[in-house]
């Protein structure tokens, strides 16, 4: 029998944490199941309600990301979609996608610490660095933000949720400045269990079907169109 | 407002098939979500629920297939998460993700010019090859194909499936031979009006997550660990 | 005692071609070494120095092709050196790093059945055709092609070339077309005995320096700055 | 004019470093021209020889690097050349291509600070670490570095390399531990003027040949052959 640490392949038998894949196909509920592949836990009908609403929150963002200028770039040069996948996840460097992970460390300690969130964000604010997992370069408002903070609600336990709430008033009336998507997704996969390890690895699943929404579209564009990369004006706190 | 091809993106508002993605978030369902972005239409409930059973059967196979080889290796190097992911996407050559839609591609035209599933298993078998979507080479019965068949059924137009089953019965009989994973899948997908050139783009949007658990457990064994590559007894049809 | 293909390494011991990676060393040669672990045979003097200038023909064109841009793409974003050239080689997709490979096909071929260069040409224009290795879409006369021509003038043996410029001389007068750099190496690298299979092997080694050269000054320019990916209006018939 | 960096590009003519690409074809020699793109300075004759000694040093090291693991993985699934090159660069992780800028950055305080090699080998050996660009798995004597070094004993002015030898004296009478090849040419790199973020970008020119090697005859052994990849039992201060 082939070994793997949470999957175990066997003649005529798959099993992931523990349970026959046939039941986890007889459910269909892909949040759950990546869920418990990632934490090797299974999670409430909540958790599982709040993980799949991150998931749909990160889809995609248009055609501004770099990952995805990336992917378009490789797709239009004839190579196949593994290709423009790889090349958009390589795309996903510590500005981009490791912006999650910033937050929930900040996150994770602060609350560990019983931190005040107003004076966490005064600290940020006096010495003129913006504090991870808000603000935006294109929303004022973030649309992803609200219905996150709704569903999250769901959840009995929620300090990280709290802590990035309590963060969110202060730099609103001090600043203007609300929350963004890496920062109330980071609250809430924390408050859900993962470590901020595991942020950018969350990310990805959610991201990977805009990308390959964006790959197909690329290659019925036709054959090999040729693209030029010019500065953009825009400057970027968050660009997920 | 930057336009892109089924995202819109505005200050302050996102918009995916035409719909807020407040309310995707609200509904938290990624298989209907991502149906849509690939296929630019709202899925049934029906059909929903079988494209998150596809989802789910794709999720994993434990450390033979080369993809997940490729993501280890790269991890125990030392390379960020965005990497070992990108070096398994690039494992997915023909000989292992073409094999989803080197089976659609077969039904779609089966199916299209009415042949008999029978007449043409025994084309190929006459022929001494294999069909595409049939055989594994660990599995005598792959599991994930019965549970895959039984929430298919609830599909009322499944004529990819009929044909699947069709030749199913036939190499059973004749070869002792039953559907893989990318046999029933690729049906079922044709079946939810997915083009063949999709195939690969869903498998990777599924294969994601099983990636993901492998490389973050890869992590947690701490600094650099070196493998040595072995040739392998095995010969494979189906290595997903 | 591990035994690699080409490469033997045992301890204190390399040897690379039947011989000591020491000599190659004070030799202090790359095309020499490399045309050796290619091709598996020493060349001579003369094939070394075509295979250098051939190299060298490959450095860089700019920042226009694709792959460039991928690479400068991924390094803004702040992911590391392996990052970025790995993106960049995924953009040498069949449009872009093939080319090299459909001319030595096309030459190779023609010269085993002795074809006559100018029928060839006309076959190529009755069919509003290109020929492969043709024509480029920034110069009219690609100034890679003469000094190539000059250096392999040097090799005893060169029907490959002697083919290439029958039918640049025909495609000239014709169309006013003449050779570009994918022409004219991928005759030359036939003529020193590389396979078709090869090309883009050997243009892999030659623009790599090329990419890392943009990569590190990308690095230099700062911090992430993000750029937009606008549709371009050439037309490109060879874009190495 | 399409201006670029270090190449500019026009109709009919690529310049490079200041110079027609025509020159660089004729001279033919590709050390001299890297060298070139990298620094944008002309090397003095002594200069280039020692930088292609370098780039023959880093050619290959069988098969046991992951990054050729990496290669022969995805070449043995059936992807084109590109794919197996880019999954082998990215497992050029912190702990394999990254030891030579940690020798490069190293070498080059040290040397600014005038500290005495005996000193700073103490040092490290005080706390129980190994100095970077020292010991290697396989070797006990590394036999690319006898060679560097006498090749390296042209250049007039040679502090790192005289550094790294009084490290290795030390070293070798003190723990029977001598340089390895990212020692010693991270000393010859400082000493020809590249700085240690230049480092694994001379490694990848390097060492891409010796990668197509492989993957070429992977290609040539046929289709898919799977692998297993098993813990070794190896533990690897120098894995290049």
């Amino acid at each position: 029998m082939v070994v793997a640490l949470a999957t175990r392949v066997a003649p005529d038998r798959i099993e992931i944490d523990g349970e026959p894949i046939g039941e986890f196909i007889r459910r269909g509920d892909p949040a759950e199941m990546w869920f418990r592949m990632i934490q090797g836990r299974t999670p409430s009908q909540e958790e599982s309600a709040v993980f799949g609403a991150i998931l749909c929150s990160m889809a995609d963002h248009g055609d501004t990301p770099p990952s995805t200028q990336a992917a378009r770039l490789v797709a239009s040069s004839g190579s196949p979609m593994q290709c423009s996948l790889a090349a958009a996840l390589l795309a996903f460097g510590d500005h981009h996608a490791g912006a999650i992970e910033r937050a929930m460390e900040l996150f994770s300690s602060c609350v560990r610490d019983r931190e005040i969130p107003s004076v966490v964000a005064d600290r940020f604010i006096s010495r003129g660095r913006r504090v991870p997992g808000f603000g935006h370069r294109v929303h004022r408002e973030d649309p992803r933000v609200r219905p996150l903070v709704e569903v999250g609600s769901a959840l009995t336990h929620r300090p990280h949720l709290s802590f990035f709430l309590g963060v969110q008033d202060h730099l609103r009336s001090a600043k203007g400045i609300v929350g963004n998507v890496d920062g109330v997704c980071g609250a809430l996969l924390l408050d859900l269990g993962f470590p901020p390890s595991a942020g950018r690895a969350v990310f990805f699943c959610g991201r990977i079907p805009g990308l390959v929404s964006w790959i197909l579209r690329e290659g019925e564009l036709g054959p090999f169109r040729p693209y030029r990369l010019v500065p953009s004006e825009e400057v970027a706190p968050c660009i997920a």
